[in-house]
């Protein structure tokens, strides 16, 4: 798709994030399988569960743009995804293999809020007010489970790793 | 590098993050020239600046630890750099083209910020109080440059490009 005007950049990044969120979702189950703590099991858990009513959300953007949903290659997360199984393939201690889990679901968050981020500011600029309720409910899920990740690294993971 | 604990995994992210900086470096150059705002310019070229006192940071680090700096390769950055280049050389129109530069060099910030937060965070658990203090140094900066690269988007970049 050739892209002239910020109206098209914003659809590519669309389709770009909607790649990024599928393909997050053939992740997380690996990642959830490889972790040995059980809180950070259930704290991907439920990040597996809100992806998909993220993917929804997308759908609904799409729908309200005329647009069939369909997703374009993202070298990023392709590269932040094969980073996390790399190591996850490679650490044989589980209490490392916790910490490295967590951090790289950390790089996942942070390559979602930055994209939701730019998102929100373009659909506001585009006129585009009904994205902004479905992109800003994302954002704020993304940000709120970076927090979370922290919150555990600090309190339990990075400890046990130590 | 095989990698059996915190250490090593601390010392891997680090070699990574090393690879990220000067995969950065070579960037840079090309996001400025392409780039036509004048302050998206200004702002990138002191990036770039901060950028080159960046990678002495983190030699200083290697350093400290009695290792010797050298990088180990990220997909995650490769992937990040690869999106940027893709888009920058198909969107001829110059203020979208502006717009999707001032994205992407969020997407690297955003890269940087998760990676150095990890690397902070296993410091302290470490014990490599030395480390903290350049790598939080680091850490302020990507933060302070994403939110540079906000403002100027907000104020400026999206409405030219819209």
């Amino acid at each position: 798709m050739a892209i002239q005007s910020l109206q098209d950049l914003y659809l590519h990044t669309l389709k770009d994030i909607y790649f990024a969120e599928n393909a997050i979702l053939k992740a997380l189950p690996a990642m959830i399988e490889k972790s040995s703590a059980q809180d950070v099991k259930q704290l991907l858990t439920m990040h597996l569960d809100e992806t998909r009513g993220q993917v929804q959300h997308l759908e609904a953007v799409f729908k309200m743009l005329g647009e069939q949903a369909s997703g374009e290659e993202c070298p990023a997360i392709e590269g932040i995804i094969e980073e996390a199984e790399d190591l996850m393939g490679e650490i044989q201690d589980p209490d490392t293999r916790d910490a490295a889990i967590v951090a790289a679901a950390q790089a996942v968050e942070h390559y979602e809020i930055t994209r939701y981020g730019t998102l929100v500011s373009w659909s506001q600029i585009l006129g585009h007010r009904d994205a902004i309720q479905h992109l800003t409910a994302i954002l704020d899920q993304e940000k709120a489970a970076d927090k979370k990740l922290t919150a555990i690294a600090e309190a339990k993971v990075n400890q046990k790793a130590a």
